[in-house]
């Protein structure tokens, strides 16, 4: 089976690195490939990058389907196109948001998500609101740490660590998933940092649980339903 | 004052008795004046459509608040674009969904919305669901009539009524929205078979009421709360 | 068109300044009009209050209507008697409530409401339960001044930019809507202190919301649907 | 203890009768005495009449306090005047609605309210969403039989009992409480109509149920909160 | 009219103290009679223990409804059991946590329910969903003493009072619910407590509030829904 | 790695057939092993069925930790003591209800629950409330098969396939979860016959999801959260 991970910006983050973790738990059979859009924002980091992101993802969505891709994994937390893509290929289509708040869910009774940039707290409250899973996510986070100091690893790990003790305890979650699919080996840190404050909880790192989502309906011929994503209608 | 009614499809939709209709009820002194995109759908009838919109809308808008309108109305009932414009200009812009439903719940406590094209349901179930509404908005329904006979004013205003009296009847909804901003002179016909049937209620139809509500937040210069549309940060 | 601002209380309150401030954004043809009861509380503090001027509110509302007036602002945000008017007028009835919130939920996603006495803390969150907006307006909160305090200006507007700002910070609101009817030339000044601490967020006055509604309304020819406004059964 | 059984309206409705039928399982020991308003409607029938009752039901409460009682149901199902008394006095006091829903929600998962005038849907349907129950009493009903009729008990239980069962079959609903506290000898009725067609299932009567709860709050010397119903600010 | 107090742990706690206490409220007709299971948990902390109470507690009732009882009450706030015996008696059923909170519900519009151990948070967290009633109940708190101090019932009184607070300050509840049956003398002290810190509030005792309505549905002659609560298949 | 198959019932049901069936999308390294509770009910047909099953599956979870599983799937829509469970044990532990809901959740904005036995109907009802999800689950039916016809393939599939269309034509869900997972060679029948009325929905067979999603939470090395689940208090 092949998987593609569709990176949704235009910027040069597709490493080996970041490929051989997102595919991490994935059976030997899977192959998981990567490609970006050409025609879109260089970074996502708000509403408007979202928007200008989405026509070359649906475009790439078509293309992986005619590739013979079991399925496509959108990999931004935002899910940029995702339900538009759903109306135009037959195979499944997952952003980081969905996936991640699925398998989370079933291993606690509410979850926050923690991310990075503040200019997306809107929009992943929207996200959580049209799921209509706002009582079981009550609470999103960022650290708002500029983008030039993410590459310090220990710098986003501690403010990740912090915020998530603050949502443990004055909140009462009993899970962590991270808002943001690009972040490499945070999630071992942050649930080792929990851990080591007394918090035995689920870190859900978005891009990995995604496709194993991904791998998941692939193998078992499930797709969208066409009563939400309706064929689209020729004019 | 000066509102912009952006067309967000390339179809040659805009004529005279359109823009007289949905500028009906605005004051003397305010100017509206029709535009539409270059780059996107011939018409907006699925999620696909709404996505491939975006872009040049989101442009549009930019050129539209340097052209000095007072605000932009997105003639779209699926509001594409909307909250991305929102991050990148400083005038208010709304689309249909919003100003209609807002206007309507000051009328009743339950809302039905009647469209015309079934793919668009899901989409226009996700826009309440976004804006924690389903309980004022239990109901959203379609007259699955094929768009070539769309142009059939009667038998759409017939298939229309006989939707929104079973959503009084059946869902108990004491007003009703029309969930397309395409129909002229359609909302009057409705309100009178319903009143005919003795059901004396609203009903909303889009466009007039989003340039009303739009011209009401200029005047008040009310806009967009920048807590929740951040500026989009710099690259 | 002429409007009427029925202020539900017996203490002389109406000055020529308030006039001025509630109307100030109305087109020029539209004449507003005030008036008060005579049968009631001095003050609306509580909820006792609001139950002791409906009966005389209401007949204002009914006096009103044959006075040739296109709708009526009860001018209080508790919205006294504005259900049961409805049922016996054909004009639009608005209170300060509704028109503020609708007005705002167009503006962001989340509403603080920031009153100035504790006592109706209460009978607020009761409207907005009863219009199932908890989701959306999750923060009610009052700057608890005692009414002689009123009269200080300075000292309320801190008050109110104080209990903003926590609401902005602690709940993560886009927007505040002043949650009493009374407060001439605050929400300007609210404003200003919110920008001047980094917050560009629309600050809602309920009186000057509710007549630019109202005159919103019967410019369109709506008024409250008979299905959830029933006429009064004969006896 | 001595209860007061508070009808707010003015039509001569109190019949030996209604007292046995209301205080039937009370204890030996409580006394429940009626009484009636002077100043209001004939009869509740809409949100106007509530609105009208008002004033004098508050009165009558404090009047009862002052005169021994341990506790005032005032006898509607529409919960005139309730939560203003709730400010003004020291005893319990308790409408019709709170106490029915509160009885039946220990009965069974979901509850019809079936009631005889359909202008007072969107008064209950109020209730309903400011105790936040709308998932625990997703449905009222009418019989919307003339009031006139209303004498013809066969007619009005036969009719209770076919909405009732709609209810059941349709709706899922496992308990009925009948929306009108003015029912002598109906509820045992509907119950034995249900159970002939196989539904063992509890119908509530509101007036029975409002007393044996507020006998119950009096010996264990509970009132309303007094951070819910604060008292009256000092004028 | 006799009612069993059904204790389902096996440790030995069934004092003439609890007795006179949880049954202090009641009629002198009615009898108050104690009973524990003996197989089963020492005591209950946790969801595995409420797990393992339920088979004998089922068979208790059982054998409760054949020894002519009116009703059970389980006596713990987890409500073990209790869907499980409302299916195979057909009499009155109910735990601690039901009647408390629907007690509470008539009394004030937020309720906190304030704890002893932090294991069964997740468990009530449950119970309010399940009914249905977050929104009126938004708030669970432990105050997480070790059982060997609960001994010391000041030290506990001090801590209930110190959370109570804290929940009626911070969170806005109006009513505090004990969230645990086996607190004898406690409710009394903490609505003192608060009392003289200014907060008159109610403080519910779930166990004698429980046994009070058991008698009020047993005199009432109402039990169970057999639409919620089916009888059981034959196999 | 090896997979636990719990059977909560006594009944000789597990065959070669089944457990071929649940494993069959299972990775080839991937062993699924088959056991059962020897004391406990015949079959699970409602709540008291579920109650008395808990023991003994607990006690059978704690069994596969030692023995070496690294999940056990409680073969039982009604997720009998699954919340138990997971506090006393290190791995994953889940019923067939979450992983089918969570699993559909993905493909679709609303589901419908179709079942054999319409008394397990309140139970679904209240696990949906529980996991804070009926606006996504708004619709749980039962085709009220008896027992005995249930060997009738053919006849249960029609029943099924004829409810899935009513959901999805009345109640506009776009999925079918089969609450049961008992049923072998049957949501394929039924995803065919719903494809053939021209509805192409995912039909989500529960056990065969759950063995999945286990082996996904056991491969990324995720167990229950110890805030939702702590471990239990020593006595």
């Amino acid at each position: 089976m092949k998987l593609l991970d569709l990176v949704p910006v235009t910027a040069d983050v597709i490493t080996p690195e970041m490929e051989a973790y997102i595919g991490k738990y994935l059976s030997e059979e899977t192959v998981l490939e990567s490609d970006q859009i050409t025609d879109g924002p260089v970074t996502i980091e708000c509403e408007y990058d979202e928007a200008m992101a989405q026509a070359d993802v649906i475009k790439h969505c078509i293309q992986a389907e005619k590739g013979g891709y079991a399925g496509v994994f959108i990999n931004c937390f935002g899910d940029p196109g995702v339900r538009a893509a759903r109306e135009v290929v037959d195979i499944p289509v997952f952003g980081g948001f969905e996936p991640a708040i699925h398998t989370a869910l079933g291993l606690t009774d509410k979850i926050a998500i923690v991310t990075v940039l503040k200019n997306v707290l809107p929009l992943i409250a929207s996200e959580i609101a049209k799921a209509h899973l706002t009582n079981r996510v009550p609470i999103v986070k960022s650290v708002d740490i500029p983008v030039l100091d993410l590459q310090n690893h220990d710098k986003l790990c501690r403010a990740l660590i912090e915020e998530s003790i603050k949502a443990i305890e004055e909140d009462g979650v009993g899970g962590i998933v991270l808002g943001c699919t690009a972040m490499i080996d945070v999630a071992e840190t942050v649930r080792d940092g929990l851990l080591s404050s007394g918090y035995d909880v689920p870190v859900i790192e978005a891009a990995q649980t995604a496709v194993m989502m991904l791998e998941m309906y692939a193998k078992m011929n499930l797709k969208q339903s066409r009563v939400t994503y309706m064929p689209i209608p020729k004019k």
